[in-house]
């Protein structure tokens, strides 16, 4: 972490570096669950998708643990400029990774329906769509665990892929329920699926905002693209 | 606010009431947002919606303030204990009353689609839901004004009928799309403005989470009720 040796207390440091690592891995848990949530769809397996929604509570019980490490650091070593910024932006990441954990817990329900085999082709545009949004949180964990602005920015663009394959595919839900209405049921599950992956892009975009937070100094969100450049580049 | 007077720095009491005064009025800008989107909606009313639309702004721009100035007086004050807790509440409050207007956003897009004759009994749920979503965010704003734990409580409960709600309308909802299939793309505007109103009754819950944290020192998220009465009781 980039603040690492600066203080003089090594205890600080071993505060910031231990919740670092908590956060890193419960990135890789939610990673996991996504990944295991889109296998449980494609291969309509019960099991697996129990074994997400129940492990949905150690990511929780992860983030309360994480935020309560944060608000004692506050509390302890009254961190100013760069270490309060981490912290704020860790516990902002977290909250953001408890979400997205509560959206694979969606998709996980969804793969403990079954779909006709005449119905199995809707799934295929769904997993299109999840290894996109796999890529992106990866992505983001990654420049987290770096601290890496430049990435983070890439990672906040790459969200524009992902609304264009939701938008597309939302048109296209949209005519197979026109078309075959006795469906829409089934359907509406992948509808709901494919707004979960959505929802998924836009916490990734939230994350990689409060790196470049945390690395420039600068609150960019709700900014445009063009000034989240500027602020990356200016600093490079 | 409970710590009022309670600083030897007099100072310190004026930017703990002015960031709650900001709050308030965050709060109540998201409120009347959600009024008049629903009003819009209702009345069919272009201009109403794109005001809503364009207000979003301040409400952002009012999170970003707000957000810094909490940073601020961690890093200048060094708050601890309730001061510290305030604060920290006051952050994810003020998240969550974004991402609010973000949903109000949504609705506002719908009410600048034009509804047939025929489609308008379509409204009439969302209407009903809309209200006692405008009702819960009121109570849950409320709470916070007066840092009322037991109110907060009350809010968090109320949430079941929302989704309850919700549910049964999705499910009438989706007989419509079978029986009249060329309506499917109007349909499912409302099915979305039904889920952004049953996501802000999800963010009004978190609010009052928020709420309970601070008034009695202990995170309540991911807990039972029954476990959350008990907090709230034991205190009483």
């Amino acid at each position: 972490m980039e603040n690492k040796g600066k203080h003089i207390s090594e205890q600080f440091d071993n505060e910031l570096e231990s919740v670092r690592n908590a956060v890193l891995s419960m990135g890789g848990m939610v990673e996991k669950q996504l990944t295991d949530a889109l296998l449980a769809i494609e291969s309509n397996d019960n099991e697996l998708a129990d074994a997400v929604l129940s492990n949905d509570k150690k990511i929780n019980s992860l983030e309360m643990d994480i935020d309560g490490a944060c608000t004692r650091i506050i509390a302890k070593r009254q961190p100013t400029a760069s270490d309060l910024r981490l912290i704020v932006a860790t516990l902002k990441t977290i909250a953001d990774l408890e979400r997205i954990g509560d959206e694979v817990k969606r998709l996980a329900r969804v793969a403990k329906e079954s779909f006709s085999s005449d119905q199995k082709h809707l799934l295929v545009s769904l997993e299109n769509l999840g290894q996109l949004v796999i890529q992106m949180l990866r992505q983001a964990l990654d420049a987290f665990a770096r601290m890496d602005g430049e990435a983070a920015l890439e990672v906040h663009k790459s969200d524009g892929n992902i609304d264009r394959q939701y938008e597309a595919m939302m048109r296209q839900l949209m005519t197979y329920m026109m078309e075959d209405p006795r469906s829409i049921p089934k359907i509406m599950d992948v509808v709901w699926s494919a707004r979960s992956l959505e929802r998924i892009g836009d916490r990734c975009q939230n994350i990689s905002e409060y790196i470049i937070y945390n690395v420039y100094g600068k609150d960019v969100r709700h900014t445009s693209t063009e000034s989240m450049e500027n602020t990356v580049q200016r600093k490079r």
